[in-house]
């Protein structure tokens, strides 16, 4: 904060107007509201700087760390934080920043924001939330008929049941993933005879009630560092997540999975959960969902599904086969605020049986009452705001055929960039969009040449040594590109099997903004382009390296 | 949803107009946004029916779970909504509603949250966040300031570092207790010699390499749910709670924490951490947290405190007194989505020593690189949203000055009636107010004098059928004054010690609501006097029972 003098005081009075009294129209903060809600991308465009401060500097700006003691002034503060804050902050909606899963937004989701920040309804228990309740139970069944595609009996028994539930919402797609796991150890090492059951008793008790060494989790090496997370939360360890290797395609080698499985469980070592991915986060892929659940039934275990990103893909009737045997998982992630285009902090977990979640019930004396429709009483979170609404409201606003457009249009659109780029002499792709998702690299025809010369005479040093040059240009190029402010692609590392797994930094475009055209993926190349050629001594390097 | 015709078709002009085109000022969304913003208060007040329509007959407007095929209009859906969801939500900004911990909110974090759903940041990553990270830091930076009180050298060294974090922000206290106790079992069970940790082996091999049988926390009977949550997730087992006896005060009995403490290292079982509480959550006392801290210290065990709700009292120079000790805690939970007046969505938990954090540090290819100022690297939760830029303008246009001001006045208005409640000849004080929450509950003079003497001569089956009689009207009332809709207390069962801790229902209040006055006070009681009066047949058995 800077130090200008604060002039405002607290008195009861001043403190009961803030309660009570609505911004002035003419105020600072009404105006930019206003501005906001008039035109949103263009009140990006002209609130957040283009050119990149770094880091270091707008941190001063965030030094005092006594809270203040006299109270700020409502347009002080808020032309402080257009400064300091709005101003350095990230355009994620903007057409050309293609490298992250945050688009541009229905421009309905905004205003309906501001109803569920004024209702403020907190949707742990009934007495807080009221309608909110059935409502996000409705959302859950839909995202749950739309993955498993049940009958009218189904959802009129169990869509608004006390004592069950279709799904848990949750702030994201980790304590999605998380409480899918939670739910697959504590349905396996359940209460048997004398013995309480993990949840009471504990994993070590469990273990030994159970005869089992330990615990494992089969998933992809390309699944989401979330599952790692949730293996340390949950006891059972990282080292217990067996990550196996994939094939050209980045999905998931399942022969691999099985010799695993087989080793794991000769071992003393209970396979607990096989967890497919569905749209990997680095390169869109989607695991074989029909093998995998065939190999989750021979060995008993839970399937789950990371649709976190790629669930949203199930909208369409066209591209919806490519997730084939999702219906098959015991539970599924999906977020919302990825491809369904809801605000930041709204995740979902889908149990195909509505009795799964009570392996981690809970009850307490002043809310969660048993028999209450209490939302509290079946999720990992406690208190948490009325998100669902948004879902809602964008499943209903845009609906499955809308959907379906939007979705096609990404797919398309990934499918045509991903053209330009094999088109292109002097770019790579480096995994083709399955979703909407690719990533691909710079690499001047020459180097192109000498680097499938170098593979095909298996002269693997010369290929590391290009690799190694050509990922120093890479990181260049997106930092240069990021820092331009015009355009922003992410970038991620990939060991490709083309390279025999060489480690290899990529661009990585995610086509989910409707509002990214073919003339801004054209600009986003030349601009690559233009900042590779800038980099005379990489590129000097490598044509050295190559000859 | 109802079955009216929906006359809108998607195509890709109509998706794209939804991503570009604001809502026209005249629009159905655009009026009720603007009636919200003028007025708040009003605009619940009108919008949300005062009777309460049963659940199942809400959930009958809840029931379609297909996704709709076609897009429904925006004007169309807001309608439908206004009647449907926010009729039948719950006002919890209402002075009369004294029930729970949601409270009136300051007008600016109306705007202010628009302005942050519309920035739609991911802080997970600098990549998509940038300034909001530094600005988390510092929000982090002034509680723990708050908490600890450290100096200028400290703050200046540790806020942004890249490896280190003064707390982790949450979407609540649920996650914020959670985070810190997977830190404490893990900062136990970390790497030792050839042992890799707890984070990477799992808890079976960790007790075995420490020879320890189980693991046990330690914290009063009055603890949140949530502990018996992380319990369960971190694999520890619900039984490993060890729930410690209150004494009158309803604070942990630090003696029989001690006994419990020696009796189970006796057994092999290593205490992993000591919870205080400050500010139970069904009577708001705050245990004797010095005492705790010792205690901690001698077993060598992490010392966290759930200050979730009461947290926000050490605003308050004049009562922080109160949560002394609480500088002794290795973490601290405290709700912004509580007494600091955010909107829902907003916990944190503090840690005491910046390294603490590295027992649950992860890091991933394509974001949280080693070495990044990634928040993600550090939190339970993944991608989430920029909640802390509310809680920084609270902070920072509220004051501590401010906040003194609005907790003293909450403190003071429950021991002003906590005053009425035990003046009034017909009512009983259960709990008094140690912060500003108390319990009590309706008890006729002639029962209240039946009551006194059964229990001066220990005749408990005549306290139990006077209790349990008590219990039905106060259930009763608590009921129908909710369902008549002009106020909401809300209820929880307790075991006095005055009755030999057989459980009572009583009526639960938070006054935390700036706008309740005295006159609402009044009001509340006189209704319930009213609403008890109304029962008759209890009214009688009760006159026969203490005849």
């Amino acid at each position: 904060m800077t130090d200008k003098p604060r002039k405002a005081t607290a008195s009861a009075q001043s403190m009961m107007r803030i309660f009570t009294v609505p911004e002035a129209p003419e105020s600072t903060l009404s105006k930019i509201e206003h501005a906001l809600s008039e035109d949103l991308a263009g009140f990006l465009t002209q609130s957040i700087v283009a050119l990149e401060k770094p880091l270091s500097e707008i941190e001063e700006d965030f030094q005092a760390y006594n809270i203040p003691t006299e109270p700020t002034f409502v347009s002080d503060y808020t032309e402080e934080m257009m400064q300091n804050l709005v101003a350095h902050s990230v355009h994620t909606a903007a057409p050309s920043f293609i490298g992250h899963m945050t688009s541009a937004m229905p421009y309905f989701v905004l205003p309906l924001s501001k109803v569920m920040v004024g209702l403020n309804q907190n949707l742990v228990k009934i007495e807080t939330s009221k309608a909110f309740t059935p409502l996000e139970r409705q959302v859950l069944g839909m995202m749950h008929h739309l993955v498993y595609g049940e009958n009218t009996a189904f959802y009129r028994q169990w869509m608004h049941s006390a004592t069950h539930a279709l799904g848990a919402f949750c702030s994201g797609g980790t304590i999605a993933n998380i409480t899918a796991l939670w739910i697959a150890r504590n349905q396996l090492l359940q209460a048997d005879g004398e013995f309480p059951g993990v949840t009471s008793a504990g994993l070590m008790a469990a273990l030994r009630h159970y005869g089992w060494q330990d615990l494992a989790i089969l998933v992809s090496e390309r699944g989401h560092y979330s599952l790692g997370k949730a293996a340390d939360l949950l006891g059972i360890g990282r080292q217990n997540i067996v990550s196996v290797p994939t094939d050209a395609d980045n999905k998931v080698d399942v022969a691999q999975m099985r010799t695993a499985a087989e080793r794991l469980t000769a071992q003393g070592v209970r396979i607990m959960a096989i967890v497919g991915v569905a749209g990997t986060t680095e390169t869109g892929n989607i695991d074989p969902l029909h093998q995998l659940a065939d190999l989750a039934a021979e060995y008993q275990c839970h399937f789950h599904v990371d649709a976190a990103w790629g669930g949203a893909s199930l909208m369409s009737s066209k591209y919806r086969y490519l997730l084939d045997g999702i219906e098959r998982a015991d539970s599924v992630t999906i977020d919302a605020h990825k491809q369904l285009y809801v605000p930041m902090g709204a995740g979902m977990v889908l149990f195909r049986d509505p009795k799964l979640a009570r392996a981690i019930v809970h009850h307490a004396e002043y809310i969660l009452r048993r028999g209450s429709k209490d939302l509290g009483s079946q999720t990992l979170e406690g208190s948490r705001p009325g998100m669902a609404m948004l879902v809602h409201a964008c499943l209903n606003i845009i609906g499955r055929h809308g959907y379906e457009i939007l979705i096609n249009n990404s797919l398309e659109k990934a499918r045509f960039f991903a053209g330009l780029i094999t088109a292109h002499p002097d770019f790579e792709l480096i995994s083709a969009p399955e979703l909407c998702l690719l990533t691909y690299r710079y690499v001047p025809r020459q180097v192109q040449v000498a680097l499938s010369e170098a593979v095909s005479k298996a002269e693997w040093d010369k290929v590391a040594l290009l690799n190694s040059l050509l990922n120093d240009l890479t990181q260049l190029v997106q930092k240069n590109q990021r820092e331009q402010g015009k355009s922003f692609v992410s970038r991620t590392r990939l060991q490709p099997a083309r390279y025999q797994r060489q480690t290899v930094t990529v661009f990585r475009v995610v086509l989910a903004n409707p509002l990214t055209t073919e003339q801004i993926l054209r600009d986003v190349l030349a601009e690559q382009q233009q900042l590779a050629e800038q980099q005379q001594e990489i590129l000097q390097q490598l044509q050295l390296a190559g000859g």
